[in-house]
């Protein structure tokens, strides 16, 4: 246990014995961990919330063990806000992570946007704040379209770890794809057709465990990057959906084709758009 | 200004002055409000969080504001938060309400899943718990494919009050249209075909404001029925896409057609599928 955590430990005890109430544990973790940060006058952290450099590895496997105990989306989400509880603390502590349950199979089985994009979209915007969220969010999902998951890497750390898996407990080097898309169903869809698993395998939901780190890992590079002033945006649309929104987009009028908008790459669904 | 504020502001100045740390506003509204609840022993209120009946016509035309503020997500998302923090105080006061602006337009404008149904899912998750989060948030989506946005009341609200209405300012009743589908794509798309307005146009906007406000009323009314037992699940999927999950689903050999998954609409993409 480190000094910190001693002290943490001991005003808690202190707290519970003063206050007789629990959640004297914030104002110690705060008191201790506030000082990049503020408190408005309601006792809510402020937005954004504070941060440290994370390691993408330690979230990578923290994500793919947290999709078997809450799927994807919950599973990134809690990957990166228990290890900044660990590194931070108060407010992470206050983070009902539970709440990002929904987003499992693309929210409760839709299969709309994959559950891992919509928690780590989520951490993202927590601690990247009003100036940076929207193109670091953006990067995520661009780089999950053209991303052939799982990773080498989660490959890799599952075969090694086979008997830390809380279900799975497969050491096999799944078969890679790419989605195309940020949905659920076509990365799902995509996957399946390559590897010749059914979505109910449980090889398919190892896949999607070991995509679950990770994107977890990617959002936290993205924030490392940014937190470093480091970032650069990568991503770009295909020439193919650029030349569909230079009618079809958002700021288009009506009568141009206007009436629609979206970044998702169209192919994915309108293959025969215009024949 | 009620009792229980004058009693919590004079807790508040009491813990204020006496640990100069203003996060003792939780310790204040916790003490007030947990009877129904429980803190763990890190101090973090325990899923679900409390809960007590709200009024839907208050969230509704808070969820229209709010979408002026940060958009579908946020706005479904705060419109409940934020009734809950006056109703209830701790833990709401503790929620980073801001977290939630990234599900702008499916996504920072990807247009996957409505941000409304998003922001709304997630804290229906939050209140309901395990036991009922799932029946609820997937009653929200597939009420959601299936009803004529902006609703009548929505309508009659912005006209009545159009000069509250933070941008749009519109006392125009918008055309409804049907979205078939929980993206965002497809639900301004086809609002858009119905209207003749463009993706871009102030009035598709405020027709996202008013579906904000409406999709937030539909989550409390979904949430107050659960509180009262009364919950019925009403949504089925249609003939034509049970018919294709015959084959198409989760848990289907890959053989028989098993590698995909979903529950959207299937004819939403695939009009001409085995064609």
């Amino acid at each position: 246990m480190t000094e910190k955590n001693k002290e943490e430990l001991s005003r808690r005890k202190f707290l519970a014995s003063a206050g007789g109430v629990v959640v004297g544990t914030m104002m110690a973790t705060a008191s201790l961990n506030l000082s990049n940060s503020s408190v408005d006058a309601e006792g809510t952290m402020e937005w954004p919330w504070p941060y440290k450099k994370l390691d993408p590895e330690v979230v990578r496997k923290k994500g793919h063990f947290g999709y078997y105990q809450g799927a994807c989306c919950y599973g990134a989400f809690s990957a990166i806000i228990d290890v900044l509880k660990d590194e931070i603390g108060y407010p992470y502590t206050m983070m009902p992570i539970d709440m990002m349950r929904y987003g499992e199979g693309g929210i409760v089985g839709w299969t709309t946007v994959c559950g891992a994009l919509n928690g780590a979209a989520a951490v993202i915007t927590l601690i990247a704040g009003e100036d940076n969220y929207k193109e670091l969010v953006n990067e995520l999902m661009g780089w999950y379209t053209e991303f052939e998951f799982p990773s080498d890497i989660s490959n890799k750390y599952a075969k090694e770890h086979k008997f830390l898996v809380n279900k799975y407990k497969s050491d096999e080097v799944l078969v890679q794809s790419v989605s195309n898309s940020p949905l659920c169903h076509a990365s799902v869809t995509n996957w399946c057709k390559e590897s010749d698993y059914a979505s109910g395998d449980s090889e398919r939901s190892e896949r999607c465990a070991r995509l679950t780190g990770d994107v977890a890992a990617k959002a936290v590079e993205l924030l490392n990057a940014s937190y470093d002033g480091e970032f650069v945006l990568k991503y770009e649309l295909s020439g193919a959906t650029e030349r569909c929104r230079s009618c079809h987009a958002k700021g288009k009028a009506f009568e141009q084709g206007g009436w629609t908008r979206g970044k998702m790459g169209c192919g994915s669904c309108h293959e025969d758009a215009h024949k």
